[in-house]
C-alpha cells in the first residue's frame, strides 16, 4: 500500500453534506492500490467497539494516478467520527488523524471526557451551511445569447451605422447588428422547437461596447437592446413557455463611462466615488495605468466591492433584477477576482429574493473556494470543456485521459456542485464548436451528445444548433442565421431529438453514470446512465476507421438501439457493438 | 520523484493571503525525494516566458511521509498564476492544473484571450478576506481560570452548603466553594506578578452547575460569581494592569434551566420557544431523549442556531459582553457543532464591536473549515497539546515523530493561525499536568518550557505554576491554593522567569522557528528561535540519562548559557552540549 497517495481532508470535498442527512465520504488511494477500502464510524459521543460500523466504500472516480472512494453515510444524530480501513491481501491499516496504524484502530490524545480522540470528525450536520443547488438546473439545458447578434426585432432602437443582417455578415471587435431584446422575445418559439428550456444571456445593461461588459449602468437596459419593461416582458413571455432567463453579473469591473468611475477621472482626490475603485494616485491615468483593472485593460476599472458604498449598489442591483424583473439567476463575470465576503452576502440577497435562483460563477481554475455552500450554486465547467474537446475533437488524448480529466472535476467538489455545474462546448469567449472541430459536423456531433448525456447541465451558444462557424472573438459572435436556407436544418434535429431524449429521461441528467469502456491508448468510449426507470448505455467512437467494441459486467436486459429500435440482447452480460467511424450508438432498456 | 506525494491544492492552506499584499505557497512532496522545488508565477494577465519568475521553495515543515515545501511571494498586481517545478538529479517536471510535464511547462484548454490556461490560480488578493488575528495574541500568556475555583472574594454571594477553602479540600461533580469574581480582582496583582496577561474564564454566566455550562442567562453574571458591575470592574482593573479578558461562549447548548427551554418543555408544541431547538417529538423527554443534547446530556439541550430568534439573541450576547463590559475575546464551546453562517455573522458582530477581540474555538480535530478567515481567529491546539505531552511527559515518541506531528498542524493551517493558536497542556477539561506527568517536575518544566518557547500563544491553568495536581473533572478542578506554605515558590519563579524571558523576547514568541536536532530513537531536540535582535537555541533532553547533543549548522556567534552566563562559542557552526537527565539548556545570543 502506498500511505504516500492516501488523502483525505475532513470537512471538505472529501466529507461534506449532500442533503439535510446525508454524508458523503471520500478517500484517495493510488490507483489500483487497494483490495477494498471501507470508512468505520459511530456517532462521536457514543464511538465504542459495539457502536461502530465498517461500511465498504466504492471506487467513484480514477484518474491517471488514483483510485477515489466514496460511500453515504446517514448518521442518526448527524454527528460523525469515522476512520478508514485499507485492505490489501493480508494486511490490514486503519487511517485516522493520529495516523496510519497496522492491524487496529488507535485513537488516543487527552483523556478527553466525550470525543473519540484521534478519529476524524464531521462534527454535525446543520441544514443551513448544506450546498442545496436550485433542484431545476439538473432539467435546464440553456442557451446562450449575445444579445447584439441574436435577432433585431426593433429597428427603432438601432445604432447608427448598422451592419446589414446577412448569413456572411463579418463581425468586427467594434461594429454593431442591431439584436435587441424584442428580437429575442420574437424567437422565443424557435427557442421552444429546439427545446431549451434557460437562456443565458451576455450582459444587456447600459453600455458602451457591442459585448456589454463595459457596464454603464446596471440598473437600465441599453438602449440599444430595449428597455426595463421590454426585458420584463422577456421574462414574462419567456416563463409562459417554460423558459427561465440567466443574466450576466459583471462586478468584477465597471465600464469606463460608468457614471462613478468618470467622476473619480474628473475630481481624482476630491471626488466622492474614488474610493469606489482600487487606485494607485492621481489623477487617474489610462497610461501609466494607475488603478487596477479587469487585466490591464483600462476602460474596465476594477470596482473595489469591499467598500460599503459599491457593494450595496451591487446588491441592490442583484436583488433588482430577480425580485422585480423576474429572472431566475446569475451569472457571474470574472467571478473569482471578486471577495468571498461580497459573494456571500451576494447570495443572502438573490437567494431572499428567490430561493430558486441559480448562482453560476465565470471561474477557469479550481473553484473549490466557492462552492462549499456559502456562495455559489456551480461554476461554468471549462475542465470539462476542454477535455470533450480535446478527446471527441481534437484527437488530442485517449480515452482514458479523457474519463480520468472527467473524473479529476468530480473529485474536485461535492457531488451537488458537479450536477449543477455548467457544462458549455464553446462561447463568446471562444471559437465555436464547428470551427474548433474544422468544420467537421460527425466531430461536432459527437461532442455534443457527450455533453447532453453528461451530469451537469448543458448549454448550447447560439445558432451551433444550425451549423454557424467563427474563430475566436469577434469571429464567433456572427449574427444569428436566420435564413432558413443557410442553416442546417439535419443539425437542428439533432439537437431537438437529443435535447428532448435527455429532458425525457431523467436517467440521462440525474442517474448513476457509470464508465464501460475507457482504456489506454483507445478512441472509442462507454458508459451507462441509469435510473430505476431506464438504463442507456452510450458507445462512441472518436476514430477514423472502424471499432468494434466489447462491454461486459452489464448485468441482464435488453436493450434497443434508438437509431434502427433494433434489439440487442446481452450474453452474460456481454454485448459487442460495431461503430463506424466517428458513429455513436445509443442504446436503452425499453 | 513519486507523483503520488505530491499534493497541492489551490485557495487553501496550500495557497493564501499571509497578508494585504503576500501570498505564501506550499507544495507537499515525499519526504526526501526532491533535489530543488520551485514556484514557476507571473501575472495572470501578463504570463509568458519572459515575464514568469521562478522562485526557490523552502522546507518549512516534515512529517514521517512528507516533505512541505513553501515560498511567499508579493505578485504586484495581487493576482497570481503559477506552477510547480521539481528537480531531483537530472530530471525535471512540471506541474500545473493539467498535470505533470516532463522538461517543460505545458499550458493549454481552450484558446482562451487572457488566462494563462492550466495554470494554478490565486484569482485576486482582496483584503478582506485575509485571515487577521489580533496582533496582541502573539504577544499574550494566557492563565485559565475556572472561577468557582480560584478565590472567593465576597462571602455573602456563597452558595449554600459551600464547602471549606482549603489546600486538601476535594472537589465533586457538584460541590461548590464559592469562588468569584471579587476573588479575581482581589488577586490581579498576583497575576501581575506571574506576569500573564490574559485571562480566559470558562462560564461566568448564570447556570446551575458548579461549572457554568449549563447556562440560564447569557446576559448575566452567576449571582453566585456577582453582577455584571463586578465583571466590569473587574475588566478595567484588568485592563489597568494590562492583563485582558476572554469569556466562554457556550453557544451551542444552552442549560435545562435557561428559560425558553422549560417554555418548551412546558408548553411543547405550543412554546413559542419551541423551534429553538432541535426536537423530535413532544412532549420534549429526557429519557428516551427526544431532543438534540450536547452528546447525550439531557441538561444541556442544543440550540438551533439557525432560527432567527435564537441566532440574534447570542449575537446580541456577543455583542453586549466586548462593547459594553469591555471583554477582549470569545472563547467558543463546542464551537465546531454550530453551523458556520452562525460563525460567521458572529465574527462581524464581535469585530465591529471590537476589531481586536480574539476569536477562539474549541476544536478537537482538524479545523481548517474555520480558519480561512471568515469564522475564528484560530483553535485551542490540541494535537499541540497532546504532542508536548507525549514526548516531554509520557515519553511515548521519538523525537523525529515529536516535531513530525508538530509540523503536521503547521501544515493543516495558514501560518497565521498557527501564530495565534491557543496552545494549552491541560485544563478544566483534562489531568493537570503535573499528574500527568506522574508528579515528576522536572517533566512538567520541560513540556512548560516548550510550550513558552513555541509558536502560538501559551495558557497556564490555574495553579499549575504553584505545583497544583489532580486528576480528570472533578480531580483537576481544586480551589487555589493560597496558602503560601502549600504553593511550591521555585515553580512559580520558574514559570515567571519563562513568561518574562517570552515577553522580552519577540524571538520566542514570533521568531523564526528551526529545528535543530529531531533524531529518530532520540529523546532530545534542539531548535532555534531568532528575529533580528536575538537568536536563541534551546536544547532539551527528555531522557532519563545524560546526553551529549552535537549541533551543526549555526553559523557563527556567541552563544550564553542562560542558566550561569557560560560563553559558548561555535566551532565552524558546530556546539557540542551536555545534558542531564531531564535538562534542558537555553543558549542565547547577547
Amino acid at each position: 500500500m502506498l500511505l504516500e497517495a492516501i488523502y483525505h481532508q475532513p470537512k471538505s470535498h472529501y466529507a461534506y453534506a449532500y442533503d439535510a442527512e446525508t454524508l458523503h465520504i471520500r478517500v484517495r488511494t493510488k490507483r489500483g492500490d487497494m483490495d477494498r477500502v471501507s470508512v468505520v464510524w459511530g456517532d462521536k459521543y457514543d464511538f465504542h467497539e459495539e457502536t461502530i460500523t465498517t461500511k465498504k466504500m466504492s471506487v467513484f472516480a480514477q484518474d491517471a494516478l488514483f483510485d477515489y472512494y466514496e460511500a453515504e453515510v446517514k448518521p442518526p444524530f448527524r454527528r460523525f467520527a469515522y476512520a478508514f480501513k485499507f485492505e490489501k491481501e493480508d494486511r490490514v491499516i486503519f487511517w485516522n488523524e493520529l495516523g496510519f496504524n497496522e492491524g487496529e484502530l488507535s485513537s488516543g490524545g487527552l483523556g478527553m471526557l466525550w470525543s473519540p480522540s484521534g478519529m476524524f470528525e464531521f462534527p454535525f450536520l446543520n441544514t443551513i451551511d448544506v450546498n442545496t443547488p436550485p433542484d431545476w438546473v439538473k432539467d435546464a439545458v440553456f442557451y446562450q445569447i449575445f444579445p447584439e447578434r441574436f435577432a433585431n426585432g426593433d429597428a427603432s432602437l438601432n445604432p447608427p451605422e448598422v451592419e446589414t443582417w446577412t448569413a456572411d455578415a463579418i463581425p468586427t471587435r467594434s461594429n454593431f447588428f442591431g439584436g435587441d431584446l424584442q428580437g429575442v422575445i420574437n424567437n422565443l418559439d424557435y427557442l421552444k422547437d429546439l427545446g431549451v428550456n434557460c437562456i443565458y444571456f451576455t450582459p444587456i445593461f447600459e453600455a458602451h461596447s457591442n459585448h456589454k461588459y463595459d457596464t454603464i449602468d446596471y440598473l437600465k437596459v441599453d438602449p440599444q437592446f430595449g428597455d426595463n419593461k421590454t426585458a420584463k416582458k422577456l421574462v414574462e413571455e419567456a416563463h409562459s413557455r417554460g423558459i427561465r432567463v440567466m443574466l450576466d453579473a459583471v462586478f468584477n469591473h465597471c465600464g469606463y463611462y460608468f457614471p462613478p468611475f468618470q467622476d473619480a477621472l474628473k475630481h481624482g482626490e476630491n471626488s466622492r466615488f474614488k474610493d469606489w475603485f482600487h487606485t494607485r494616485g492621481f489623477p487617474l491615468t489610462a497610461s501609466p495605468l494607475n488603478y487596477d483593472a479587469f487585466g490591464f485593460v483600462a476602460s474596465m476599472p476594477k470596482l473595489d466591492t469591499e467598500h460599503p458604498e459599491v457593494k450595496a449598489y451591487l446588491l441592490e442591483v442583484a436583488r433588482y433584477w430577480v425580485e422585480d424583473v423576474g429572472v431566475d439567476g446569475w451569472r457571474l463575470d470574472v467571478a473569482n477576482e471578486v471577495d468571498h465576503r461580497f459573494w456571500r452576502d451576494f447570495r443572502d440577497t438573490v437567494k431572499a429574493a428567490n430561493p430558486d435562483a441559480y448562482i453560476l460563477g465565470e471561474i477557469w481554475h479550481n473553484s473549490l473556494a466557492w462552492l462549499e455552500g456559502d456562495q455559489f450554486d456551480a461554476v461554468m465547467n471549462y475542465p470539462v470543456t476542454n477535455s470533450i474537446l480535446d478527446f471527441f475533437v481534437k484527437e488530442e488524448i485517449d480515452a482514458q485521459t479523457f474519463m480520468g480529466r472527467l473524473d479529476t472535476v468530480l473529485v474536485s467538489y461535492p457531488r451537488q456542485a458537479n450536477e449543477a455545474a455548467f457544462n458549455l462546448l464553446d462561447s463568446h469567449d471562444t471559437p465555436r464548436l464547428l470551427t474548433i472541430a474544422g468544420g467537421n459536423k460527425k466531430r461536432m456531433k459527437l461532442a455534443a451528445l457527450f455533453q447532453l448525456t453528461y451530469t451537469g447541465t448543458p448549454c448550447i451558444y447560439y445558432g451551433d444548433e444550425i451549423g454557424m462557424d467563427g474563430g475566436e472573438d469577434p469571429g464567433c459572435r456572427k449574427p444569428m442565421i436566420w435564413e432558413e436556407e443557410y442553416q442546417d436544418k439535419e443539425l437542428f434535429h439533432f439537437y431537438k431529438n437529443l435535447i428532448s431524449l435527455r429532458k425525457n429521461h431523467r436517467a440521462l441528467r440525474d442517474g448513476t453514470f457509470r464508465v464501460l469502456s475507457a482504456e489506454k491508448g483507445k478512441k472509442y468510449v462507454a458508459y451507462e446512465r441509469s435510473d430505476e426507470l431506464h438504463r442507456f448505455i452510450i458507445v462512441m467512437n472518436s476514430a477514423e476507421n472502424r471499432q468494434t467494441v466489447t462491454l461486459s459486467d452489464l448485468g441482464t436486459g435488453t436493450f434497443y438501439n434508438l437509431a434502427d429500435d433494433q434489439e440487442q440482447i446481452l450474453e452474460n452480460g456481454r454485448l459487442h457493438i460495431d461503430l463506424a467511424p466517428l458513429e455513436a450508438v445509443i442504446l436503452k432498456t425499453k
